[in-house]
């Protein structure tokens, strides 16, 4: 995939979808993110669509509305119009790239109107949009790695192989939901530091982590590893995705296999995918110390340096049941940007399969929490609250360490540029139900 | 589920398939394995199939023959006809059990003969029976904990948490395969006591895995955990699974958040599924030591200490190329035995749910390594060779700490009570070729 920039990239393109040419939308003809939809209440299939404006293109009512354009994005329209976007990811960027651009050229303000095609994101009810076969989560983010590992390992904050390999593990797929997902505050074992024996009871200290998503594309064969220099080809885009974690659970259960139980009972992801070509104009420089090591040359590759990461701010904000019964919006809590990412989405997926692993179209890989430099840029509550000792104020007075019922979070996610219109992730939210 | 025994466990019975009648065979009446499995080199679908003697029930062949069946069985037969053992699993225990017992009058010696339905073993091709939408690998054997433990952290083998907290991670589904698995040597960083810096190469320290697989039938809804009591109704049977294992790569990987690459490059599981009703008679007791905590109230259950553990004979057989190049049989390695795990299966599922984690028809646990508290017992070569320190010497001369290329690793397992027919799993083999 060319990650040079094309006519949909310009930044003059205008939509006849008039919502689509607000400043303040997350969805202009230049960002055209996927997703898998139905009318909310009807019992009618998932299918995929597409973002423009406050509207939603529906794959599974194209008719012939691309018979104008090449013949693999008609096949790409075809395969988008399936249960599952499974299909679409495996078709390859070539796919991807054919069909963004008919659509592109489908909804410029100069093409005929058709209102047909069009779905209101407001009557629409969203889902998992792939059928994931497996769910890794990384920790990418050398700034989380090193605040949370104060708080487990004052001594040895950064373990040794922190800045050669990137850390990662497995996850579950059963519990991914999409923005929107509640589930019950979690029951397990934990350990006080002055307890002799465990208690089994609710999470005491909930809380949620702020990641990106990175939707696998065409895979690889078992024993074929994915080369660091083409593993962006096999990336179909990005969403949003909160990690929702019990650290009470955590601390208990992590040695000497890792998170089970603390992370397994929900994880939450945006319903809208973005993919890497409508991302080309918002790379960012991958940078590092200068006394940190050189990557491994299984992870390095040409374009790393000048554009190997993502200029994506993340937002997380916080609705507390109070707030929502007194009418109060959500509230941030943290601003962070996917920059400060220490290990690039490509060398995830070149380590990932390095070792022969194989990876399969709509496997999700999760970024590991993006906290950013600056305590500010916390991705968890954890970070904010200095493992809970000390309390966030929020602006109605509520004070939180960890999650409390019937909190909700909300997480977005936004590229921008100077000279370039901002396309936005949507938003992931979440709410935490009491335990059962 | 009843684990009361009923006619299709009485020892006396014999098959019109006079194979199922011989001492040796894994596969008397008395067992009914399940399996997905084709013709080899034909053109057709898998579907599901039931060993007895050296032959297979075809399921997808049934026709007419269970007319005189209940309508049950009838039915479960149909699901088992489909190209994945999802729908069969997900039927739930009396569904499995109303076709076992229709089989089992099916196939005796008075009933008559029906050849239509057989297909030679030696003619078939095995797949993974189910799609497994996740995987999680336990540590439950203490003695197998202890003794890596001891290796990775001499000062402190066995963890606080071992002996309150079935131990145990997500691992990967998309590279498991059946026996006949054969997977390159996989490729990492690692780092040796004395370098400054990781290296990058093929892995020095490749190893087995000796566990029990235990596939998931009916699931859970996400937030509503299975109770330990009614656990063994979700599980659908065992099978023998072999957890390849990179040590160079899980020492240098596994902290903080535990294995990875070392796990994830092959997972290789037997064709076979012994189902819990065929196993009824071979249930052992659970025993703890005296100092041993007591399990916590959601991990206890009436039968846990009568009978809450399975007598299965583990056997471990390792066959070098040269071996194979000489006619030599694979040699044993290792013998040990299901009932020493720490942590009994229906323990297993009920602490993965009690957090609102969600099964599904299909998943697959792994037991972890099942090493008994005899050095003879160990299920892994770290165990048997002391940490690579001490070779094992083969029959041929050949020595091993670890595995080399061309070696052929084949695990058997049985059930076998005084009075009772010894019952089988057949057996699962995998071979490591060169790196690439």
């Amino acid at each position: 995939m060319s990650m040079q920039l094309n006519e949909t990239h310009d930044p003059a393109l205008r939509s006849w979808v008039a919502s689509a040419n607000t400043a303040d939308t997350d969805f202009p003809l230049q960002n055209l993110p996927f997703c898998l939809f139905r009318r909310a209440g009807r019992d009618e299939a998932y299918r995929g669509g597409v973002a423009i404006g406050d509207q939603i293109v529906d794959l599974g009512a194209i008719g012939n509305a691309l018979d104008d354009a090449a013949p693999a994005a008609r096949a790409a329209a075809a395969l988008g119009a399936l249960s599952s976007l499974n299909a679409l990811m495996d078709a390859g960027p070539q796919a991807w790239s054919a069909l963004r651009l008919a659509l592109s050229r489908l909804l410029r303000g100069d093409a005929t109107p058709r209102q047909e095609l069009l779905v209101p994101q407001a009557e629409a009810e969203f889902a998992v949009p792939a059928q994931i076969g497996d769910y890794t989560d990384f920790y990418t983010s050398v700034h989380h790695a090193t605040a949370v590992g104060k708080l487990f390992r004052p001594d040895n904050p950064l373990l040794p192989n922190y800045k050669w390999v990137p850390i990662g593990y497995h996850g579950r797929s059963s519990t991914i939901g999409v923005s929107g997902q509640q589930f019950a505050r979690p029951r397990g074992q934990t350990r006080g530091p002055n307890d002799v024996e465990p208690s089994f009871g609710p999470c005491k200290r909930l809380d949620y982590e702020m990641e990106v998503g990175i939707f696998v594309g065409g895979g690889n064969a078992a024993g074929a590893p994915i080369a660091v220099a083409e593993a962006e080809q096999h990336v179909f885009g990005l969403c949003l995705l909160n990690d929702w974690s019990a650290r009470d659970l955590q601390a208990w259960e992590y040695q000497p296999l890792g998170p089970f139980l603390s992370k397994n009972f929900a994880t939450t992801i945006s319903p809208w995918i973005v993919t890497l070509e409508a991302l080309a104009p918002y790379r960012a420089a991958w940078t590092r110390d200068a006394a940190d090591p050189q990557p491994l040359p299984y992870l390095d590759y040409p374009a790393l340096r000048a554009s190997g990461g993502f200029d994506v701010e993340l937002e997380v904000l916080l609705q507390t049941a109070a707030m929502r019964r007194d009418g109060l919006a959500p509230t941030r809590v943290s601003l962070s940007n996917f920059r400060h990412s220490y290990w690039s989405v490509a060398q995830l997926l070149a380590h990932h399969t390095v070792n022969g692993c194989s990876l399969r179209a709509g496997d999700l890989l999760g970024s590991g929490t993006q906290s950013g430099p600056d305590a500010s840029e916390a991705g968890s509550l954890l970070e904010l609250s200095a493992g809970g000792k000390q309390p966030l104020t929020l602006p109605n007075g509520e004070q939180r360490v960890f999650l409390e019922d019937g909190d909700t979070i909300e997480m977005r996610g936004w590229a921008r540029q100077p000279g370039r219109p901002r396309i936005g992730f949507g938003a992931v939210a979440g709410t935490v139900l009491p335990a059962r």
